[in-house]
C-alpha cells in the first residue's frame, strides 16, 4: 500500500501538549486524534494495531473455554440498584436519562449485567462452570484525563466472568485466567507481573494486578527480581498445573502500593532482589465469590436439591491502554525508533525506495518486492513520497515496522538493502527476506 | 463444541412478547436478551453470526480501498452546533451532561465528526479521494423500540465516508460503494435492491436505499420487477464500468414510499410488472456535497491554487439489524426450519448423536467426526444431550446449522445420514461430506 494513499496524518515534531512517550508517538504518527477531553478517534494505524491487540485477547480467551458475548454498552441504573452500587460509584460513572426520563447509564464495567444475564438463563449447577467475556467501549468520566489513551474516558476493554458453585471451582476459573493472561502477554512481547492488588470498587478478596515495568506508570510495585525470571511455558490448562502455577508466583513477594508493607517486604526480600519502581496496570483479575451474585439473587441448583449463589470472578485486560503500554515499552524515544511487536505490528515491512524525477526504477523495484512479499502473506507498507531518503527512513522509523527494504544507490542487481528497524543494513535476496520474516511470525 | 457446555440459554416455547419472526427466533434459541426497552445483549450465538456478517462487511469495504478507522460513541454537542444539526436532530438523540457538565450525546451517525478528523488532517487535493469507514455502536432513542434488534436503540452499523473535489469524483466514490453494497448483500445469500429514496436528517440529493422483501418490512416499495434479475457480477472497480452499472440499475422504477409518484410509476412500468410491497432497509447511501464540509469548514487546495469545500457522500450498513434481516428472509416459521448462509452460520455442521444409558458408541463417533470435520475447519456443534433424537432434531432446526449428521440406528459403518437442513437424508461417506462443505465454502 502505498502511504500517499494511506490516512496517516504525520505532525513533524512531537506534539507540545503530550507528556508521554506514547502520546507523543501516537499523535505524531497520526494513530490517535482527539475528539474532546479523554476521548479519542481511531485512526488506520492506531486502529490496526489496536486490532491486532484485540484478536489475540480473544484467541488467548477461547483457548481456556470462555465463551464470547457482547453487553451494549448503555444500561439501565435498575441492575445496580440492585447490587447497591449505584450510588457508590461515585461521579466517574457517566449518568443520563433518556427521552422517557428512565435513569441511565454508560457501563464502566459490567458485574451487574453479566449477572442478570446468568440468572435468567443458567439454573443448574449442571452447565457450570460459564466463563463468559466480551470485549466492548466502557465510559468512565476521570475528572482529569491525560496522558492519551493511556488514562481516557472511553476505552476498549476486554471484560470477562466466570461463575462457579464451590470456592475451590472458582480458584480453578481464576487460575485458567491467570495463565491466559500470563500468554497473551507474552504475545505481545510484553513482560507483564501479576501483582497482589486491592479490589477497590469491584469487591471481594482476591486479586492480581498485571503489570509492565515504566517509567511513566501510574502504578508504584514492590517486587522480588526474581519473579521477572518466571514463566509460564510448561504450564496446562489442568487443575493441578495451574495451581502449581499460581504457588510458583505466590513464592515472591510482589505488591502494588495499597497491599504494601514496609516490613513484610524487607523481611520477605533480601535487599539485592528489592524493586521498588512504577509500572503500567494491563490486565486485573479479581475473586469475589457471592457480592452481586447474593443481593441479585442469581443461584443454581446444586446437587443434593439445595440452592446456592453463584460464585463469581471478574478478569479484565484494557485493550485500548496496551496499545500505549507497548509503547511505553518499546519506543526508543532518544533515537525516535519505534519497533511493534510483530505480533500486533500496523505492518511488517516499509519498502523505502529512493525516488527520482523522471526514473521510476526504484519504485518499479519496490512494486515487484511488494507483491512478492503480499504473495507470502506479509503485511508491506510503501513509501512512495518524493522526500529524500533519510528523511523517510525517519518517518518509517516511527510507523514502526519492524523490518525495512531500503532501495536507493546500494541496491545492486538480486540483493536488496534489508534492516531490522534501528539496526545496520545487510544485502540479502528477496527470498531469504521472506524466510526471516516467516521464521518470525511463526513464533507469535 | 458441546451443546452442554455452550450458553445458549434455548426457551421452549415461542416467546409471547416478540411479533416478528427473527425477534422470535432470536429469543427462542438465545441469541439475544433483553437488557431493557430496546437495548440488547448478545449472546455466543447471536455474537457469533454478527461477527461473521461484520467481517464480510468489512472485507468488501476493503476492496474498494475504504481505510478502517474506529470514532468514539460519545461525541462534544460543538461540532453538531457547527453543522446545524443539534437542535434539528429532536429527542431521538441521546443527550448527555457529563460531570464538568458539558454538553456531550451518544453518536447517532458520524458525518460531524468524520468531518472534524478530515479538516484537522488533510490539506491538498494531492491526498484525495478518502473512503474512510468505521463499525461502531449507535444510539437512537427511538420512542417505540420494536421488533427485536429491529428497531431498537443501540445498535451495530457500519458507516462510510468518502472525500473528493469535484461532483463527478464524489460520483466515482458513490458508485464504488454501491458495488460494495451489491456485493455484501449478495456474499449474506440476501437478493438487496437499491432504490431511490429520501435523505431525511441526513441531507443531500441523491440516495439509494437497500431493500430485502420482506412481509414484516416496514419500508413501502415500489418497482418493477424485472430489477431483480439485474447483478454486478461484471462489473469492475473502474469508473466506465460502474457508471454503466448505476445506469443499469436506473433503467427500472425502484423507489421507497416518500419517492413514490403513482402516475410516474404507471408510465414507466406495465402492469404485470408492477411490484408494491414491504421490504426491510438494509443500507442507505447518500451524496450531500458540501453540506458538512462548508458549515464546518472543511476545505482544500485545489490545483490551480484556490481552495473549495471538500464534496462529501455517507454510506450506512446495519450490521446488527442485518442479524435480524436473514432471518426474516430465511427462516421458515411454520416448520421452525432456519437455515443460515453457511457465509454467517454459528455452526456449519452440527452433530447429533443418539444417546444410550450404557453405551457412548455414538457419541464416541459424533466425537471422532467432529476431529475430522475441524481438520478441514468445519466449524461443529455437537448436542451431547441426553434427549430423544426428534427432539434434538428440532432444535438443531432451530439453530440452524446448515447441514447436520444424525448418528442414530441408521448409521451403519462408514455410511453417516447427512442432510442438508430440513431436506431428505442421504448415507454418505465423512471424505465425501467434507468435500460438499468445501465446495460450498468456496462459493462464499
Amino acid at each position: 500500500m502505498y502511504i500517499s494513499k494511506l490516512f496517516i496524518p504525520i505532525l513533524k515534531n512531537n506534539p507540545s501538549e503530550a507528556k508521554i512517550k506514547s502520546h507523543q508517538l501516537m499523535l505524531r504518527v497520526g494513530m490517535i486524534k482527539q475528539s474532546s477531553a479523554g476521548i479519542y478517534s481511531w485512526l488506520p494505524l492506531g486502529f490496526k494495531v489496536m486490532k491486532k491487540i484485540e484478536q489475540i485477547v480473544r484467541e488467548e480467551q477461547n483457548k481456556i473455554g470462555a465463551q464470547e458475548i457482547l453487553m451494549p454498552t448503555i444500561q439501565s441504573s435498575e441492575i445496580w440498584k440492585e447490587s447497591g452500587r449505584y450510588e457508590d460509584y461515585g461521579e466517574e460513572m457517566l449518568r443520563i436519562k433518556d427521552r422517557q426520563n428512565r435513569e441511565m447509564l454508560y457501563g464502566p464495567t459490567n458485574e451487574e449485567l453479566v449477572t442478570d444475564i446468568f440468572r435468567s438463563s443458567v439454573k443448574s449447577y449442571k452447565t457450570l462452570p460459564q466463563l463468559l467475556y466480551h470485549i466492548q467501549w466502557k465510559f468512565r468520566d476521570e475528572i482529569r484525563p491525560r496522558f492519551g489513551i493511556m488514562r481516557c474516558r472511553e476505552f476498549f476493554m476486554k471484560d470477562a466472568y466466570s461463575f462457579d458453585i464451590t470456592d475451590e471451582d472458582a480458584n480453578f476459573s481464576y487460575n485458567k485466567f491467570f495463565l491466559s493472561y500470563l500468554r497473551t502477554f507474552k504475545r505481545l512481547d510484553l513482560k507483564a507481573i501479576p501483582m497482589a492488588a486491592d479490589t477497590g470498587p469491584i469487591g471481594g478478596n482476591l486479586s492480581h494486578e498485571f503489570i509492565i515495568l515504566a517509567e511513566t506508570g501510574e502504578s508504584k510495585i514492590y517486587t522480588d527480581k526474581r519473579i521477572f525470571e518466571l514463566d509460564s511455558d510448561d504450564t496446562e490448562l489442568e487443575r493441578n498445573s495451574l495451581k502449581s502455577l499460581r504457588e510458583k508466583f505466590d513464592e515472591f513477594y510482589s505488591v502494588t502500593d495499597e497491599k504494601f508493607d514496609k516490613k513484610e517486604f524487607e523481611k520477605k526480600v533480601i535487599e539485592k532482589n528489592r524493586l521498588q519502581t512504577k509500572g503500567i496496570e494491563v490486565g486485573h483479575i479479581f475473586y469475589f465469590g457471592d457480592k452481586y451474585s447474593k443481593p441479585m439473587n442469581a443461584s443454581v441448583d446444586l446437587p443434593g436439591g439445595k440452592k446456592d449463589f453463584v460464585k463469581m470472578g471478574s478478569y479484565g485486560i484494557g485493550v485500548s491502554r496496551l496499545v500505549g503500554a507497548i509503547i511505553e515499552a518499546k519506543y526508543d524515544e532518544k533515537n525516535e525508533i519505534m519497533k511493534w511487536p510483530i505480533s500486533v505490528a500496523p505492518y511488517e515491512v516499509s519498502i523505502i525506495p529512493m525516488m527520482n524525477k523522471n526514473d521510476t526504477s526504484s519504485l518499479d523495484k519496490a512494486n515487484n518486492i511488494d507483491i512478492e512479499l503480499r504473495k507470502s502473506n506479509i503485511e508491506t507498507i510503501i513509501d512512495d513520497t518524493d522526500e529524500n531518503l533519510s528523511s523517510k527512513v525517519k518517518k518509517m522509523n516511527l510507523i514502526g515496522a519492524p523490518y525495512q527494504i531500503i532501495i536507493g544507490k546500494q541496491t545492486e542487481g538480486d540483493l536488496l538493502e534489508f534492516k531490522e528497524i534501528g539496526k545496520e543494513p545487510r544485502k540479502i535476496k528477496i527470498a531469504e527476506i521472506i524466510k526471516i520474516l516467516k521464521e518470525q511470525k511463526a513464533k507469535i
